[in-house]
């Protein structure tokens, strides 16, 4: 693990929410950036994590993410919200907005909320997991930059458009998924090229539309708009169930974008040197007007536990189920996380410049 | 075409429904049964058409499907909905429950509904398009026998658990997803399988956990219970997103089985000679406690253009938008349907064992 640093959360949160403090972010939106941040770190999910910031710092400099946004909600009933985020600092606007989702989830059972003029808000978990935490069903959902290619289609029009979904378990734990409903997100390519390896003809294709194995001629294709990008969950083909992943995204960008007046697909992030409109879905769902606590447990466990038991494969131990491993690796980080040395770096350097001192 | 036959939709509405009456099922449930039924055919899914009428007159005459039940609401509140089927046809439970929670949803702008003992309901879209035709989002989701293998598992534990969701649309037309969560259905591997053809590796796995391309060697274990089955989309491995499809399969399971303190995974066809206990979950939401009716149709025209004209792949020339293949075949089949040489002699051979006579 030379690779890597350990560093104290402590120390990490306090200079995080600083940089944004630096930059005109309020004390409070400091810190619930920096929150969201480094809980992707503990949950293992680096390429979300404080790695990020420098794309969150030049936002804020370059004027397209408000560091002190004017949050409005524009349209209200008991079991809905839309909200207009004002082009603030995504992880501000969807927790706070999630927040009231779920307040209003405790008192008229189930609450659904749009969210319009956000940025990039980091892992959808984040906000799941908010409702997770108080015993409720989460849904976090956002479209993002186009770089997946629709079914039969040759230019990437689509956003990698995470789901999740989390749902409280008994002593089996619960469910959190959180997938991009791209095969995989850009990140993997550039981790397979900087190895030299080919990819699996599912991930992406080439400026013709083709499934290709070469993860640098992808991603130069991506920087260049030449056509091209990664592939929808299953793949270019309908035999492989790619029309499948393809649908799933276009779902995302409904309920986000449509649903929330704001943009989708190529407008999302579709004027140059101009604010994106990222847009959000959030649902909350109070699991007791089904079942009882103890039903809701008792279900949930005996599933995992079928889940688990169930035979494995040859050459695999263990069946997981969604979320498990992330869970896992937050226990194993409570009061230290991982920085990759790159990460460690150029994070420090940031805070440099912007003269907040990193105690790590 | 000359495998098919062309049928008057009329003539078939009242054959299949003669049929259900026969064996004891009241007049208004027979015709619901049958217009599911027929609906498939007519959007062109032959797999979920007429052609399971056999599947459901043994399921009644074995004592398995209860051709009068007495649907019950176990748990209600302003914005939700627990039904017991009673071990009904699915598709009166199905059609029943969807109808009740339309009438709330556009009372309280949100209604989800869970439903435990019923039987398989058809296509999952036909309820999703209740909503759809309600000026509603529907959401229709169902739990299945298990077929499907997750991921690193070597045992079919999960069903293919298919998920619908329609959203309104404007002159572009409508979003209707109607999808498994494993990359096929068992019955693509039988189509596969009579004509010798070799299946993609992201299909099915052998006996011991393994992708594999025969489709006769799956079929045969899967009947023998000797391991192996179908894939989630996304294939065996990680890599290529298998334990995304898992996921959404597992999701489909907690929403049906779990949230309606139903059965899960083996215990859906749990008991043999007993009912099933296949569980269903529906939600319809009024989509103007976000948008106006008018933005939401400028917002979908302008995203499933944007898509539709958008460069085609090599040696392609049309981008689908989903709902959009089956929305032509409905059109085509308004009056009559096209039924396979064998669904149409073997319902016929149905309707002789029960004296009930055919027009077609």
């Amino acid at each position: 693990m030379d690779e890597y640093k350990r560093v104290r959360i402590k120390d990490l949160e306090e200079f995080v929410s600083s940089v944004f403090m630096k930059l005109g972010v309020p004390e409070e939106d400091a810190h619930i950036t920096a929150d969201v941040l480094i809980r992707a770190d503990r949950r293992g999910i680096e390429s979300h994590g404080v790695a990020r910031l420098v794309r969150y710092v030049k936002g804020i400099k370059d004027g397209i993410m408000n560091p002190r946004p004017n949050i409005k909600t524009v349209k209200e009933t008991p079991v809905s919200l839309v909200v207009d985020g004002d082009a603030g600092l995504g992880q501000v606007v969807g927790y706070k907005t999630m927040k009231r989702c779920i307040e209003k989830a405790k008192e008229n059972s189930i609450c659904m909320a749009t969210i319009r003029n956000s940025n990039h808000y980091g892992i959808a978990a984040y906000y799941s997991l908010m409702a997770l935490e108080e015993g409720l069903i989460g849904i976090s959902i956002t479209n993002s930059a186009p770089l997946v290619v629709p079914t039969f289609g040759k230019d990437a029009v689509l956003g990698t458009n995470p789901i999740s979904v989390a749902v409280p378990g008994g002593k089996e734990g619960a469910y959190v998924l959180d997938m991009a409903t791209s095969t995989v997100p850009r990140g993997k390519l550039e981790v397979y090229n900087r190895k030299g390896k080919k990819i699996p003809l599912v991930w992406a294709t080439d400026e013709k539309g083709n499934p290709t194995d070469d993860p640098s001629l992808v991603l130069q294709n991506l920087l260049e708009r030449r056509g091209g990008g990664l592939l929808p969950l299953g793949g270019a083909e309908e035999e492989t169930g790619g029309h499948k992943g393809y649908g799933l995204s276009l779902l995302v960008d409904i309920f986000s974008g449509v649903l929330s007046g704001g943009s989708t697909a190529l407008d999302v992030y579709g004027k140059k040197g101009q604010p994106p409109d990222v847009c959000h879905f959030f649902a909350c769902i109070d699991p007791e007007i089904f079942v009882t606590r103890e039903e809701l447990e008792r279900g949930m466990d005996h599933l995992f536990s079928t889940l688990r038991n169930s035979t494995k494969r040859e050459g695999y131990d263990r069946i997981y189920i969604h979320g498990e491993k992330e869970f896992e690796k937050e226990r194993e980080n409570t009061e230290e996380v991982w920085l990759y040395h790159k990460v460690y770096d150029n994070i420090k350097e940031i805070g440099k410049e912007l003269g907040v001192e990193a105690k790590f």
